[in-house]
Formats: C-alpha cells, structure tokens, sequence
C-alpha cells in the first residue's frame, strides 16, 4: 500500500497559548483545552485521549480534558503544574498539541498479558516506551498484573533489568570498591540501612547509599532519613557527601537511576502489588546504576513478610544472584525473622527516633533493630576487608558502642544539609489488649496498612508506635501500640480499620 | 484490640460549595479542591487520592486534585461535569468530602492477579465493588489483565456472570419466546444485527435487540444504528416500541443491564483487550438481564478475527452453552468466515449505508452481508417456529427480497425516533495497491485500528471504504481502499499507520 502522507508537523503547529492553571496531578500531566478549540476540531481530540504536547524543543504526553465555558480562552492550553514544570515555559508562550504516534510496544504488552514470554528485544521496547512516559496507568496497570500472573521467568528478569539499566544512567565513583545494602522490605520498621552506612563509612569504606520512597510501605529509608537530613540532592552534591564522608543516605529518584521503575512503582503503589522478578529487576537495575559492586541483601522471611516462606526465599535468592552476577555485582544474602515488626516505630519520623536512640546508646533503644543493623554491617566490612570473616559483627558493634557511628552518621547528616529532628504527630489513639493473653501473632501486612491509613509516609509523623512484640503477656486494657496521626479524618480512617481487624495483634487468651 | 472510633460523619461533614467546572472527563469523575482547603488539611487528603463526594442523600467516588490560587475559592470544591451530572445539585449546593472506606475486595483482587482462583462470593465482591465504583482504572485493569493472563476457568465464568447479573435490572418483555442474537465480534463490518431484526420482527417475532457501542472496534451496533435512528431510549420508550413493532435496535447501556460490565468495557476499550470469560460473562448477563430466550450466536473464525482457530471455536461455545444452560436459555451457534472484512464499509456510517442498500435491494449491495444476515434470520425463524428445520434461510431470503425487511425497519426507525441519514466524511484519501497481483491476506486487526485512528466510532462519518476482497487480482495503482475522516489530524494519524503497516491489505505479486 503506498499512500500520501501529509506532514504531521503542518497541523501539529496550530498555536495555542500556554496558561498555568497550578492543578496537581502528581502521575499524569493534564492538558485543558475547550471543547470548541479549534485544535480540538482540526485534530479530532476527544476528551481524556493522550496528546503530545510540544513547546519549543521540548515535548510531553499528557492526558487530555475537554472544558467549557470562560475559564479557559478558545486560543488556550491550560496545563497541570507537571506538564508546566516538564515543559519549563511561561504564560503565553506558544505550545502545539497533537496525536501521539501510536505505541509500538503495545502488540508485545497484549502478548504478555495473553501468556506469552517476551524475548529481550519486546521487554526492551516495552521499557523504553514507559520510560519515555508513552504507557498510560491503566496500561502499566496491566504489564504488571501480567508479570505477577505469570511471573516472569529468569530469563524475562535478566531482560528486563537489562533494559531498566539501559534506560538509567550510570554512576561511577571512581573506587574499584562501591559497598551497597538492600532489604527486600515487608517488615514494618526494619530501618537499619542509616545505621549500616554510618558504621562501614566510620572504617573508612565507600558506601553511596540512594534509598527509595515507600514504594507499598508506611516508609521508604529515603522517607525516613528525610525527616532527619535533606535527601533529594543534585548528583554533584552526592558526590561532594561521599568524597568528604564516604558515605551518603540520599533519594535515588531524581537520579534517574532507572526511570521506568520510578513509573511504574507509581502504578504499583496504587495497586499495592510487587512480583519477585519486578523487584529483582527494580532493585538490581538500581544498584547497577548506582555503581555498586558488593552488595550485602536483607531477605526477612514470614507469614506476613514480602517473602513468606523459606521455598519463596530460595527462588528470590537465586534469581537475585543469577541476575547480580550478570552485572559482575558480588552479593551476600542474610535471611532474617520476618515474623514482626523491627523496632518501635512505623513511618518515617516514629522510625527516625528509633536510630537516634540506637546511634545515642539510649537505655531503651530496640535491641532487635540494633542486632540486624550490626549483622548487615558486618557482612559488608568482612566483604571491605577490614576484619576477617566471622569477625565483622563484633567490629560492628564495637563502632556502634563507642560513638564512631554516630559522630559519621552526624557528620553525614551535616554534609547533606545539616540535622533535623523528627516532627512529632498532634493526634494520638492508643489501642488496648481487650483480655487479658499473650501476644500469639502480629500481622505485618496489616499493621503496614494501619500506618499509611494513618497517614504514612506522605505525612512524615504518622504511623504506629509499637508497644508489645511477640510472645509478650498483656493484661486486659494494657496498651498494645498508638496510632500516631496529623489530621483527625485519617485517624478515623485509621481507628475503623483497626476496629475491622482485630488481628492485626492477635492476643491467645490465658 | 478495642479502640474508641469517632464517628466519621462528624469530619464528614466539613461543608464546602459545590461549583460546575464544566470540564468533561468521561472515566473518572474528579473534584477539584484549594490545597489551602480547610478539608485537604482536616481529612489529611493529598492530591490525586480516592474520595467519597456526598451532596443530600446522593454520594460519588471522585479523584481529588489540588490547584493553587483564586481560580477556584478556598471553601469551594470543583466539580467535572460527571460529578456534577452524578450528584445533581446546582451551584453553591454545600457538599462533603472524605476518604472512602477500604475496598473490601481488594484483597480478593490480589488473590487474583497473583494467580489464584476465585469462588461465588470473592468474584461477587469484586463485581460488587466494581459496580459501585469502587475500584480505580488501574485496579480494573489489574483484574483483567489478570483473568487474561490466567484465563478465567468455567466455574469463575459461571459466578463472574452470575455476579454481573446480579448487580443489574431484569427485564420483562411479557412473552414466553423472547429472541436476541448476538456476534462475538472481531470482523470489521459484521452489521448484519438491523436486518435479523427487521427480518424476523416482520414475521411477528419478538426481538427487543439491545446493542453496545464498540468496545475495542471501529463501530458497535449501537453505533451503526444511530446513524439511522435514535438509539438512547428510556425503556418505557423502549417498550413501546416492541409492543408496537415486535423489534428494536436500542442501545443498552443506559439501562443499566449489567452496570459492572459497562464500566469495565470502558478499560477493556483503553487497553484493547478481551478474554474468553469476560466475553461470555459480558454476553450472556446482559443476554439475561435483556429477558432473552432464544439466541444465535455467530462466532466468525479467522486468523485474525477475535476467535482465530476451531479450537478456540471450540472452547468458547463450549463456554457459552454451559453458562447459557444455567440460565435456562436456548442458544444455536452459528460459525462464519472470519478470514476478511464483511461488506465494503468499517465504521458507523459507511456500514450503515450497505444496509440500506440491502434493505433496498440496490444492485450492488455487498452480497456477502446479505448472506450472513439471512443464515441467521433463518435460525432465529426456525427457532421461533415460523418455518420447519432447514426453510429458514429460505423464508429469511424472501422476506428481504419482497421489501416486508425494508418495511419493518422503516417502521421501527419511526417508532425509535425517526429515521436519519447517515453522515458523510468530508475527507477522504485512497489507498492503492504499489504492484499488481493478487489479494492474499486481509488482517482484520489492523484494518479495524485503521478505522479507528481514522477517528470511528467517536466520529460517526469516519471509517474505511473496501474496495477489494480476497483472492481479487489488482493492476498496480488500483485503489485498494478509502479511508474516510472528518479532522486532517486523523486522517494524517490513519495514513501514518497505513504507510507502516503494509500488511493491512497484502498482495502477492503475479
């Protein structure tokens, strides 16, 4: 078939006017146009469609709203604070909105949701295109269900951490050495990575730490230290932090480690959902970016844990080290208890006071907390070789006793912009033994939702704060965890799950 | 745990003025609030959230955004225009805002998409939850992607439908025999719906038809039909039609036939995609929620139609039968040629004109829609018992020929509103073979995206004009087909595609 094409520039060109109209839409950029836009007409713009919106050089994917009426000029484009910021423009200026090519990626996305495996090059376009903002929610929405459904093979992880690396950039640190931790996550208030990083960079070793938001938890490592030391700094600055320090506690995702993880972990927050290979994919893809080449990695196991069982471990562990060892990445595995929550704290600032009192040597300080975050060091400062294996955990802990680590963890804090201390939450509810028993079991996953119902991480001082652990004795009325919260509607919200799910502490009655 | 839990009207009830944004956003309705809002604080809601909007006694699930600034007042929430219609209030009407409750399903869900079976109960709390509005676009995306990737099994299809069924109305046409007939779909220009009913209403059979608009195609029978008719009746007007004319052709979808199907159509749509069980599921509640007795159901068979193998024939009539059969309904399958487009016109107005022209016995009406149309007739009439067994096709033939067909549809376009003409596209563009040879492949696929880039259904006009069909030898230049839109965005976006896509229409050279 051989057809006039028209150019598509030629219409793409209509003019429209630029208004700021200061809407977030934190996920999709919005474009408003009115329904009687003349580019509405000549482009045949439906409502809600995806527009390319372009000023100048720069080009975005929005999502498109019809409007009607005054507020918005015929010879207008209004724009979402996002498409404003990516577009980087002014009141007035002139930008052009036209189709999007159609995606190319799409007929392998409907593959993989029909049970198909894609090959290296359809996971590699696939990435590219939701890299390139080109996937809607709903379609990324869609990817992921599908690599949960049937999970991706090892072959489709390899592919598609390959990809997620492709798409990222590539940190060099210029040490042959570039230490790294990471936890699978799943247990509430297992925030040793401060603690790590300030012990192995009080030896002297380099440990670039990029943490990532909360992704389906009430705190991120990035959200916890963010309530403690600016986080969010330009590449320069990082590196300032870790010649002076050797070591940094920063947010990876203005980085652009792996961009089309950072979208999708959107989708994936919303859908409360992460598969092993996503995750395999997600968090080496990082570490790779990152510059890592040892990594020590953090599996907790538990009924209510991200990994449930020891079966589940073994198949995570596996393809975690085939697909580090792609990338040349020397990675130790630690399992440890995932039964309960870590510490006393969950969510950011509730978290943030749980290493003050560790780093302070304060009488009450969680010894579980302190335990994990010494074994983890260890590992990586046998694996710098400071000490000879079976010797770390002990040095570890020495550096924590004397005060090494926490002189590091200030001096980091200082280097990133200077100490803060953890906001403190208005509303306060605490929950109640209703008999008397002995704590027979915690629930992870719920306790989790309990806290970001709270509030957490978007509000930094809520959360939960735990008060008994496992195997306790409580007596009827005894205070069994508080509900830390900012506004009263979420601790409402708060209270009625609590209420719905006894289980989330489940007491044996005597 | 016992915990003293505020009534959550009380923050409920924060009231702020209801203001008409005008702005249209089809899916999801959206509430605009400052983010200076005294109720963002209070209820902790940050932007792009979940809520629950009340007004008197109705409520809506809106997402919320955040704007800045005096466009819109700080006790003020702005509303889109599906809100607005949803709630039915006027401005400065005080309305509330607050979170949702938690989606009780959503761990059924989860269940799901990681690749568990769901019973009755689980699959009627999703259905449920869906219906009411519970579920956002990338949750509903998850679920079918989900139910594709891991096909739905009998049992899941059985409880979907039932579920689907149960969360709609029934009708009631006051007759023992009530026909309907339905095509799975997949083959651009399949209309043959309008002439089974003319034909067989004109022998006094009731056939009530209830169509869709499109779901992934260029055009729905819904779509066609209005072209000729009004099709958006309410069902008192709808009653009156069939107890007047025997037959209609209506659009369903405002009657709420089956409300979880409609809003997960819509995703379907965004995300081209349809799976056996969704299908049958789709089909058959509102086949029972329409009153049907006795359908044929036409399955055309093609490489690359919907169903593309006889096994995969095979497995969805087995479906659909065992699922009928529960609801005590007839149903004769019929298969047909999938193999290439039926008739000459893809899109709303180009196939509503190949019925006429049947209808009117026009010479060179497409003989091959002509043919479908009346194999199905000729069942519904054997079923109906108007002919015996196997002098249907025969009697079905006669009465298109003798102008009772012809009749009948006048009479019902009247009695549905009165009879219109198709629209015309203003532009058109040609396309030809680049050599001579002979038609070997037609993908169905990629001509019906064709149409719909080309701007159908949304745009009535606009489609693709067949100018040739299978095996047909062609002289180099020969038109091929003509694509037919109404904006020179579209036509431009169809031409892009054709020029890639080569394989639309392939021809294998002498």
């Amino acid at each position: 078939m051989n057809a006039l094409t028209l150019r598509s520039e030629e219409s793409a060109m209509t003019p429209l006017q630029a208004r700021r109209l200061r809407i977030h839409t934190v996920h999709e950029s919005v474009v408003f146009l009115r329904a009687d836009s003349p580019v509405c007409r000549a482009e045949g713009l439906g409502t809600q469609v995806r527009v390319v919106v372009r000023s100048g050089a720069r080009e975005i994917m929005a999502t498109l709203y019809q409007v009607e009426g005054e507020q918005l000029g015929v010879d207008e484009a209004g724009l979402s604070e996002s498409a404003w910021l990516q577009l980087r423009i002014q009141d007035g200026d002139p930008v052009s909105i036209r189709h999007p090519r159609p995606v190319n990626s799409h007929s392998a996305l409907r593959r993989r949701v029909f049970g198909l495996r894609l090959d290296d090059t359809s996971l590699g376009m696939v990435i590219d295109d939701i890299a390139a903002g080109r996937y809607s929610d709903v379609h990324i929405a869609s990817f992921l269900a599908a690599c949960t459904t049937l999970p991706l093979d090892l072959q489709e992880t390899r592919s598609l951490t390959r990809a997620m690396v492709d798409t990222g950039v590539r940190l060099d640190w210029g040490s042959s050495m570039v230490l790294d931790k990471h936890c699978v996550g799943g247990l509430p208030g297992n925030r040793t990575t401060p603690l790590v990083v300030a012990i192995v960079a009080a030896h002297g070793l380099v440990i670039p730490k990029t943490s990532s938001r909360a992704i389906t938890s009430p705190a991120g490592t990035a959200d916890t230290m963010e309530t403690l030391a600016p986080v969010d700094l330009p590449i320069e600055r990082i590196r300032e932090v870790v010649e002076k320090e050797g070591g940094c506690v920063v947010w990876g995702g203005s980085m652009q480690l792996s961009p089309a993880d950072d979208i999708m972990i959107r989708v994936q927050r919303a859908l409360d959902l992460e598969n092993d290979g996503q995750m395999v994919a997600s968090v080496l893809s990082k570490k790779v970016a990152a510059g890592a080449t040892h990594i020590v990695l953090d599996i907790p196991v538990g009924p209510t844990a991200k990994v449930r069982s020891a079966a589940a471990a073994d198949h995570l562990e596996a393809v975690m080290k085939a697909v580090a060892a792609d990338f040349g990445m020397e990675m130790v595995i630690q399992r440890s208890d995932g039964r309960q929550p870590v510490g006393r704290g969950i969510g950011p600032a509730l978290e943030a006071r749980d290493l003050l009192a560790i780093l302070n040597g304060a009488p009450d300080a969680p010894q579980d907390l302190t335990d994990r975050a010494c074994a983890l060091a260890g590992v990586l400062l046998e694996m710098g070789g400071k000490v000879e294996p079976g010797e770390g955990l002990a040095l570890a802990r020495e550096t924590l006793a004397d005060g090494r680590a926490l002189r590091k963890f200030e001096a980091i804090c200082e280097a990133q912009g200077g100490r803060r201390e953890p906001p403190v939450a208005p509303l306060r509810q605490t929950l109640c033994a209703g008999e008397a028993g002995q704590v027979s079991a915690i629930d992870n996953r719920r306790l989790a939702r309990l806290a970001k119902l709270a509030g957490a991480p978007e509000t930094a001082c809520a959360g939960v704060e735990m008060h008994v652990r496992l195997d306790d004795t409580v007596a009827e009325g005894q205070p069994l965890c508080t509900i830390h919260s900012a506004s009263r509607g979420e601790l409402e919200y708060a209270l009625a799950y609590a209420e719905a799910n006894p289980e989330i502490i489940s007491i044996l009655p005597f």
